[in-house]
């Protein structure tokens, strides 16, 4: 529980060279050249949590910095870092394949993902060390790591020479003890965040740029997605039978159709298809449900928005759209005022195709008249997308939280999360388990299945992600759509609900300590697993994939117990376990108190109650967290919220406060045991 | 035939604005900002063959030079050419599939080839028109080709808007009447050749880049490589078996094991499996058997080349060797008087390893002192390792031949052919037809089979390509390796050493007009078939693929005969052949006279017999072309050549002296007619 630990400690010792200026507690800056603006932090308009970070422990790093290169040559600035034999190296981005990143090359470029390690949704330049230190390059321009690999020529340790004619020890790909970074750009800001840990580090890292996203708390429910040219009836009739079938609901996001016309778009209302948005809106907020509306920032020249704009766009067109250069101060207040004025009482947007390489958006060469090229434009669009609509939002005083298919560096506190047209199960849990270490979020939609079984392991993944989302957008499947699961898929999306209190807190802790809510093995304990994850301080997932029956989980130290049952399973070791379909491998640290709701149906009526269930495992004595705040403004960022800690005794709860204004919970707990 | 058909025409009339400058004749430059030394043909030190240039009909473009648009952006240089709606576009390097790049985006980057159409053996940044145009960036930067894709905003033309949400003619990748290309450079040095056909513009290209090669006259032949251990006693028994089974033998190549030590190398010979070398080559040379010398570029650090070599490497190791910084003048003669010293008696090289992307070779920030960046220097490090070797062999007066894994434009005239570690027999076939499009050639090399069935088959295509190569480096395979096909593959082999003749004036064609040798359908008549080629003005081959009986071939205008029978079998229509296994299905221009050896069993004997058989198809009266010099100086330069028309009647030949002080053939004819 960083909250409670964090102790103000004075910032290293050891003063390096010149090159290097501690710039926030604990994290350090050396520039090279001159950084080809915008920055990451500066297209995300990230503004550190200095206090936060001035409390937490100080960490120590395994090098000098006086012994990182910095080097400016013709095109490129380049950095080079020493790396210790034993280091494991995480993270570079929002990653689909694997943890460990020790040996290999990647260049992080935004793509929609396809394979491989480069390009990816979102391609954080950044690495953790399980030595505890991160390292941040806080450049637009997309990067190149080689990761103790690459030797060069005046390198002090190389490995030994070999023959290959008779070595057969002869290595095609010699390793080294650095890692080297490089961008072609006449400058790059590097920064180093120190630990303790390396969980520490991605603290640092997630505070530098504001502290994680914190959702309005209905974002935490489950959501939906209409097929795209559904029409107002379409949607309300859904929703009424999501209602009707005693399924949970959210969010309901709108697909294309919702627009007068799309790739490129207008952004306005299609009054064909939604003669009255403002009855519609209403008639869902009756229910308690928000509507998201899905965009893409393309748009098509006949428009009331593209007059606009005027001639503030990039020089190339998307599907024959204008792509609005919205680096621009003024065409990103002629995007926010659009929608703010077309679109009132809608909760957020999904910005889709923000992530094509030039194959879908514009060429390398694409110039914007604000500064940078189509190269550096394509690695910031989502940033700047989600920025300008946060940015929106926090002038009307509310919370918002979306959908994103691109995101990079500097955008921890933005409020969405990613989503991909990918859709292997087992890549969508790596991905969960690396979003952390790229500072963003993901959410493992599901959308189809070819199976009950596919259908309710998906759902049950989808329940523990971030966003608990099913996008029917292009086949219109419902949660009820394979009805031999039914009540499995529902017990899945009613315990998703429930835990929306503890996730509440969990996220409660990524905006105040910069601890990701969905925290990896590698943060954990430097486990390379990634078909596991914690979820906040207390819950461990093991998500099943289609067609197993049995799966090992390893549990981390400290004793573990079943979340349904609280049986105790184990401590510091591997098990196999063999679910049934019913079944979520789900595992609480025994002494853990988790909030919970107590009659889950949704996130409004689960608010309305008042009514806390807290869930105590494996002792008499367990302890937790709770946050609690408005759930939908911004009124915590002045201080309007309480965090409590929760302590368990028989059948009382004990709440302590901890910080924020508000001295005492306002529900009522209830506890159940489970030990 | 070209060579007979040029006219001296004045250059194209109407002057393009002060942009453009016709730097030859009928191709025009324009220079955007300034260009990243060196250019391709700066690195390949081309040299332009003007006078045949003058020599060549008048072209006319499509468009005017004044609608190219010419624009340098903060980091780009980038030019926007219109495109004929109905024009076919073919070339952008050494691709192993499809002949059409009408609509696509190609990032032309040095690499092995995987998959795709980016990194490539080749990459050339030139395509031809089949409007009779082409379009040459004459840059070392990895260039970007958006073709009939990707439309500006300000484009005068662009195809109707349509609405996703209702249209069902909706395109996700609007086509574009232009074709922009890039580089990420602070210049661009853009290049239009001109026709008036496509071959003709090609033609042009090869001129410009100095003519395309000739080999010696041996590098016609059959070469074999040995295992990579071998010594030098295996490698002469090796060279007797052939002899003793009646297989014919022109070159041997040595691989890595004939080096101290491989990976990085030493560049010396191997006491140890090579303890005389000079009387080891000798021993080959009394046969008439040529050795070639495989090495990468990479010196390993304890050696004598590697001091030799002082500071003059790349910043970072290849395989922890160092990668000479040969654009250097002083550290390219140092590699050139080390190879001379070394090697005497050595009739070339294959220079390995000069394709890969970062995986294996150094990064793009890696640094040479002679100027380029990594990246840069990955794009010519092979053409500037080909030029070196040409330019020691050309100052011995010894015309050389070898093989290489990287090229580039500007390289036409240096004599090695490219070959790769895939091996996908299509894609083989494929890469022989678009490597006359990129200006260079292709070893369709044979290593291994799954069945008797694909050795014949790959090898008949072998034997039908620039270089017929044999390449057992690693598993030691023998042509007699697949008993029950033995004497087919003979005969594969010995029909290709019958066409030394044919194909030693074709590559005279090459190097005189820069007409290639393997001529793509795209340059014959704009035909997109990649599985069937011509060879020099009168062959047509159409390789069978393992697993395949019949086939269909397009015939073009013109009828044509079977090379073996003089069967007609059509004209200008699309035929399906049965061939039987040991049937080759090439096929002869009616009214062509070809020259072949009379008694083919190596280069060596068929030059010593001086008898040449004219194989005579479909006509009473046939005619072709004869080149003739020493085979093997570069004197043929100074004018010491003798280009003739044949012509047959009945049982009598002809021979026209056309060009060079050679007036009269020195060899005896015969005469087969075929018809």
């Amino acid at each position: 529980m960083h909250f409670l630990l964090g102790v103000v400690m004075a910032s290293a010792g050891k003063e390096p060279k010149s090159d290097w200026k501690e710039i926030q507690p604990g994290i350090w800056r050396a520039q090279i050249g001159s950084a080809d603006k915008p920055t990451l932090t500066d297209a995300g308009r990230a503004v550190a949590k200095s206090e936060r970070l001035a409390a937490m422990p100080q960490g120590k790093l395994p090098f000098s910095l006086d012994s990182v290169g910095l080097k400016k040559s013709k095109n490129f600035a380049t950095v080079h870092i020493p790396l210790g034999k034993d280091e494991k190296i995480f993270g570079l981005g929002l990653q689909m394949k694997g943890a460990d990143r020790r040996k290999g090359i990647y260049h992080l470029r935004v793509d929609h993902y396809d394979q491989g390690n480069d390009r990816l949704h979102v391609p954080t330049p950044l690495y953790v060390s399980s030595a505890g230190y991160a390292v941040f390059l806080n450049t637009s321009r997309p990067t190149n790591f080689y990761v103790g690999i690459g030797n060069r020529l005046d390198d002090q340790s190389r490995p030994p020479f070999r023959d290959r004619n008779t070595d057969r020890k002869w290595d095609d790909q010699p390793p080294s003890d650095w890692v080297e970074a490089s961008v072609e750009a006449p400058g790059l800001e590097v920064i180093v965040l120190t630990g303790p840990t390396a969980m520490d580090a991605i603290r640092r890292y997630n505070l530098l740029c504001g502290g994680g996203a914190m959702p309005p708390m209905w974002a935490l429910g489950f959501w939906h997605r209409t097929p795209s040219l559904a029409t107002a009836q379409n949607v309300l009739d859904e929703a009424n039978e999501f209602e009707k079938r005693g399924f949970p609901l959210d969010v309901i996001g709108l697909e294309p159709g919702w627009q007068t016309r799309s790739y490129p778009g207008s952004m306005e209302w299609s009054k064909e298809r939604f003669p009255d948005p403002s009855g519609f809106l209403t008639k869902l907020s009756d229910k308690g449900i928000k509507v998201n509306l899905w965009e893409n920032p393309y748009v098509a020249p006949e428009t009331d928005l593209f007059q606009k704009l005027g001639n503030k766009f990039g020089s190339h067109t998307v599907w024959l759209g204008g792509a609005p250069d919205v680096l621009d101060k003024k065409a990103r207040k002629t995007v926010q005022d659009f929608h703010k004025a077309k679109h009132p009482g809608v909760s957020g947007y999904k910005i889709d195709e923000v992530d094509g390489f030039d194959v879908w958006l514009w060429p390398d060469h694409a110039e914007f008249k604000s500064g940078p090229d189509g190269l550096q434009m394509r690695q910031i669009y989502g940033v700047l997308w989600q920025e300008l609509l946060l940015d929106m939002y926090k002038k009307k005083n509310e919370r918002t939280f979306g959908l994103v298919r691109a995101s990079n560096g500097g955008a921890s506190h933005l409020p969405f999360a990613i989503y991909s047209d990918t859709y292997d199960h087992r890549q969508y849990v790596t991905a969960l388990t690396s979003s952390s270490l790229a500072g963003t979020l993901w959410c493992a939609e599901i959308r189809s299945a070819s199976s009950p079984e596919e259908w309710v392991r998906r759902m049950q993944s989808a329940c523990l992600s971030p966003i608990a989302q099913l996008n029917a957008w292009a086949d219109g499947t419902k949660p009820w759509s394979f009805p031999t699961v039914n009540e499995t898929v529902k017990e899945a999306m009613l315990l998703r609900e429930s835990l929306v209190p503890y996730l509440y807190t969990a996220f409660a802790q990524y905006a105040m300590d910069g601890t990701p809510p969905i925290r990896p093995m590698s943060l954990v304990d430097g486990g390379t697993e990634t078909d596991q994850y914690m979820i906040g301080d207390s819950l461990l997932a093991a998500p099943m994939f289609t067609g197993e029956t049995s799966r090992t989980v390893r549990l981390p130290k400290g004793q573990w117990c079943e979340y349904t049952t609280g049986k105790l399973i184990g401590e510091n070791q591997k098990i196999t376990i063999k679910p049934d379909l019913n079944q979520i491998p789900l595992y609480v640290k025994a002494g853990s108190a988790i909030p919970t709701f107590k009659n889950p149906t949704s996130v409004a009526k689960g608010i309305s109650s008042k009514a806390i269930l807290v869930r105590a495992y494996g002792r008499l004595a367990c302890s937790g967290l709770l946050y609690e705040d408005d759930g939908r403004s911004f009124n915590h960022e002045k201080g309007d919220f309480g965090m409590f800690q929760l302590q368990t005794s028989d059948r009382e709860v004990e709440a302590t406060h901890l910080a924020g204004s508000r001295t005492t919970p306002s529900i009522q707990f209830e506890v159940i045991r489970l030990d």
